[in-house]
C-alpha cells in the first residue's frame, strides 16, 4: 500500500476502505507517514468528505493509535459528556454531580487547556485542597462506591489525533466535519465512555457560527457514536451569549452550587436537565426523558445533589463546606459595576469577545505557561432581550487591579443596547441519528 | 503574511495575489515554509484551480527562484520549443538544425533524464565526439556564428520547480493544470527563451491521455507565455502510437538525418514543418506560416539543413561525416524481425508500453544511474492503418542480446491488428490563444 494512492484516491471522490485508513493512521502515528503526505490528504478530505463507514473508520483507528482507558471495573453503563467549548460554560460542574446523584456513574477524565477561563480542573481547584492527584484504582473505587470523582489526563490517549490536529491546525485544514467529528468522539471513545452526549455549540462565540454548520457536526458525530456501538445524541445549543450568568473559574463553582440548590440562572438549568435526561436514560435510570427530567429536579429539590457535589470535593481532598458558604472561594480584590450608557433592550452580547475580556483579567490561558487567577472574572445580570436603564448595571467585572480601562472598553464594545428586541432560544435541537 | 491563510483563501476559492505566491515561492525555496504547507496549498490548488494572473505569478516567482539565463549576447529572437515527452520523438534532432538554417537562432540547454530512450543530449553523442562541455562564451559565439549550439544544464534553474515537483510527485498533486503548466513554462523562461513553441502529446503514450486534458494543458501555457511577455503557441499532436519509425538513440539519430534529406517518415516530417514554421514566424524570418514552410522545405530541398546539422555536429567535437554515412552510428550487434502474427490493419500501437519495450533493451533510463545503450531500439515498418500480411515485418528489433522473448512478448501484446481500421490523425489541433 502506498500512501501517495490513498491521497489520489480520495481526492478522485473514492472512499478509502478501512485497511487503507488504519494504514494511514498507523503509518502517521509512527512517523513513517510524512506531515506532508498527511496534509495533503487532509486537504483532499476536507474537498471530498468522507461517508460514514469511514468516519467510523478513521475514529477508531484514531482510538487504537494509543491507550485506551478501561472502565469496565466500574459498574453500570458510564456516559459522558463533550461540549465543543464556549464562554461562561458550567455545565459539567453541575451535570456530573446531579446524575451521580440519581446513580448514573460519572468517571471524568478533564484537562486544563487553554481558554477564556481555566479546564474544568482548575476551575474546581477554586475549592481549598481539592485535587485530582489520585491513583486508578482510588479512583474507580470513588466511582463505584460515590458515582463520581475528576481525575487528570493519564496515559497517551489518541497520539493521532494530536499529532493530526497539530498538523491541521497550520494548513488550513481544521474546519473539515469528518475530521473534527472523528477528532472529538476518538477522544471520547479512548477515554472509556459507553454512551455520550454532546452540547455542539453554535453562535459567534462558537466555532460553528451558523446552525446548519452545527447541525452537520452534531449528526456525524452522532452517527459515528452509533456506528462504533456507541448511544450517542447531541444537542444543539445557543453560544452567541454566554451562557448562565458567572464567567471566570470560582465565580462558575458559585454559579455551579446556586445551580445545584435550584436557583441558578434559567438558560444553564434549562441545559443542564435536558443533558442530564437524556444521560439518565443512556445509564438506564429512566425509560423516558420526561421520567428522567423529572428524576433529576427531584434531585436539586430534595438537596441530594447539592450533597453529592460536597460528598466528591471532600472524597478528592477539597473543603465540602463550600457548598454551604460560597464566600470560601476566592474573591477577588475589587468588584466594578458597569453601568449602561443607554437605556433599552440588550440585543447583543458578543461571547466570544466577552471571554477575551474575562482573559484579560486573567482568568483563562493564552498559552499553556499561563498563570490563572481563580478569583476574577465577570458577573453578568443582563442577557439578550433584557431591559436596562441607563446607569444600571450590566454586569460586575471581578478583578485584582483596578486598571481595568481596557476591559470595560472591550465590554463595552460588545454589548449593544437598542430600542427593541428580544430574548434568544437556548437550545436549538435534538439530534439523535 | 501568514502561510496558513494563504492556504485557507485559496482552500476558499479566492485568488492569490502576486505578492502572497511570492512569499510562498521565496519560503519555500529557503525552506521557511515546510513541504506540509505547500502540499496542503498545492491540494487547495488542484481544486480550486489558479486565474491566469495567478499562474503568470506563479510562474515568475518560480523563476526568479534561482538562476535565469541570459541570451542577450545572441543576435535575434530565441525561439524555444517545448515537447510534453513521448516515444521515438526525433522532433528537436530535426527541427533545431533546420530552423537554424533559415536564420533563427537555436540556444539549447538539455538534459539527459529519464525515460524510454535518453534525452537529446544522450541521442546526439550517438554521433562519435560529438559532446557539450563547452563554455557558455563559446556557446554563445555558435549561436551567434552558426545559429546553433547544444549545452549541458548550467546553474541552477527553478530550484522552487524543483523542489515543488518532487512534492507533488509524493502527494497527489501532480495532475494539476495550474501547476503542470507553470512548472513547464517557468524552466522554458529561465533558460532565456524569448518566444515558445510547444508540442504538447495526447494519447496513450502522453501524460494528457485526452485531447481535452491537452486542450487545457496547451491553453494554459500559451496564456501564461502571453501574460509574461513571451510569444507562445501550442500544437496538439498524436502519441497514442509512436512518432515517426524510430525509436532509440542512434536510430534516431539517422531517422534525423534522413528527415533533414527529406526522405523521413510523413509524421514526423509534417511535425517538423508545423512547429517550425511558426518558430520561423516567431523569430521574424517570415510573414506567415505558409511563406514559412516554404522556406523550410527549400532549406530540406537544397541539402542546407542537412548541412547545418553537419556543421552543428562538428563545431561540438563531433564526426560530420556521419551526416553522409550513418552507418558510421553505433549499430546493435543482432537485427530480430517481428513477424506479424495475423493479417490485417494495424488498428493500436500503444505507444507507452512500446516505449518500455524500448527500455527494456536498454534504450532508456529507468533510474539515473542506468547507462543508456545507444545502438538499440526498434525500428517499426508498420503503423496504425497499415496493412500487414501474417509473417510480415511489423518491425525491427535492435538489440545488443538475443534473449529478447519478453520484449517480444510485450510487443505482441501492444500491437492490435483487426479486420479494419484507419490511420490516426496526427495534428490534432493549433491553440494560439
Amino acid at each position: 500500500m502506498r500512501m501517495v494512492d490513498l491521497i489520489e484516491k480520495k481526492r478522485n471522490g473514492e472512499a478509502l476502505t478501512t485497511s487503507e485508513i488504519e494504514f494511514f493512521i498507523k503509518g502517521y502515528t509512527k512517523g513513517e507517514i510524512p506531515d506532508y503526505q498527511a496534509s495533503s490528504l487532509a486537504m483532499a478530505i476536507f474537498f471530498q468528505d468522507m461517508n460514514d463507514e469511514e468516519r467510523a473508520a478513521l475514529t477508531m483507528a484514531m482510538v487504537q493509535s494509543g491507550d485506551v482507558i478501561n472502565l469496565s471495573r466500574i459498574e453500570g453503563i458510564k456516559v459522558d459528556k463533550h461540549s465543543t467549548g464556549g464562554v461562561g460554560d458550567t455545565t459539567t460542574l453541575v451535570l456530573a454531580p446531579l446524575v451521580a446523584s440519581v446513580g448514573v456513574p460519572v468517571a471524568k477524565m478533564s484537562g486544563r487547556g487553554l481558554g477564556h477561563t481555566g479546564g474544568t480542573i482548575d476551575k474546581l481547584e477554586s475549592v481549598s485542597g481539592f485535587h485530582v492527584e489520585i491513583e486508578e484504582d482510588q479512583f474507580i473505587k470513588l466511582v463505584n462506591e460515590d458515582k463520581l470523582a475528576v481525575i487528570g489526563q493519564t496515559g497517551n490517549l489518541t497520539p493521532a489525533d494530536k499529532k493530526l490536529y497539530s498538523l491541521r491546525d497550520v494548513t488550513g485544514t481544521v474546519n473539515s466535519i469528518p475530521l473534527i467529528a472523528s477528532s472529538i468522539m476518538s477522544k471520547k471513545i479512548a477515554a472509556g465512555a459507553d454512551a455520550i452526549v454532546l452540547d455542539v455549540k453554535t453562535g459567534n462565540g462558537a466555532f460553528m457560527k451558523t446552525i446548519e454548520e452545527a447541525e452537520a457536526l452534531a449528526h456525524a458525530m452522532v452517527r459515528i457514536g452509533n456506528n462504533v456501538g456507541r448511544k450517542t445524541m447531541a444537542i444543539i445549543s445557543d453560544m452567541s451569549q454566554p451562557l448562565g450568568y458567572a464567567i471566570g473559574n470560582a465565580l462558575e463553582v458559585k454559579e455551579a452550587i446556586e445551580t445545584l440548590q435550584g436557583r441558578g440562572p434559567e438558560d444553564l438549568t434549562e441545559l443542564v436537565l435536558t443533558l442530564g435526561a437524556q444521560m439518565v436514560v443512556f445509564g438506564g435510570k429512566a425509560e423516558s426523558i420526561d421520567e428522567a427530567k423529572q428524576i433529576l429536579q427531584k434531585a436539586i429539590d430534595d438537596g441530594s445533589a447539592l450533597d453529592r457535589f460536597k460528598v466528591f470535593l471532600e472524597n478528592q481532598g477539597g473543603d465540602g463546606s463550600v457548598v454551604e458558604d460560597t464566600s470560601k472561594l476566592p474573591q477577588a480584590q475589587y468588584q466594578i459595576e458597569l453601568p449602561a450608557q443607554t437605556s433599552g433592550i440588550v440585543t447583543e452580547m458578543i461571547a466570544n469577545e466577552i471571554g477575551v475580556a474575562s482573559m484579560m483579567l486573567g482568568a483563562g490561558r493564552q498559552t499553556k505557561d499561563d498563570e490563572i487567577d481563580l478569583s476574577v472574572g465577570l458577573i453578568l445580570h443582563k442577557k439578550v432581550g433584557d431591559k436596562v436603564q441607563q446607569g444600571e448595571s450590566l454586569l460586575t467585572i471581578h478583578s485584582n487591579s483596578q486598571d481595568i480601562e481596557q476591559v470595560k472598553e472591550k465590554l463595552y464594545d460588545n454589548i449593544t443596547i437598542s430600542e427593541s428586541g428580544q430574548t434568544l432560544p437556548l437550545i436549538h435541537k435534538v439530534i439523535t441519528e
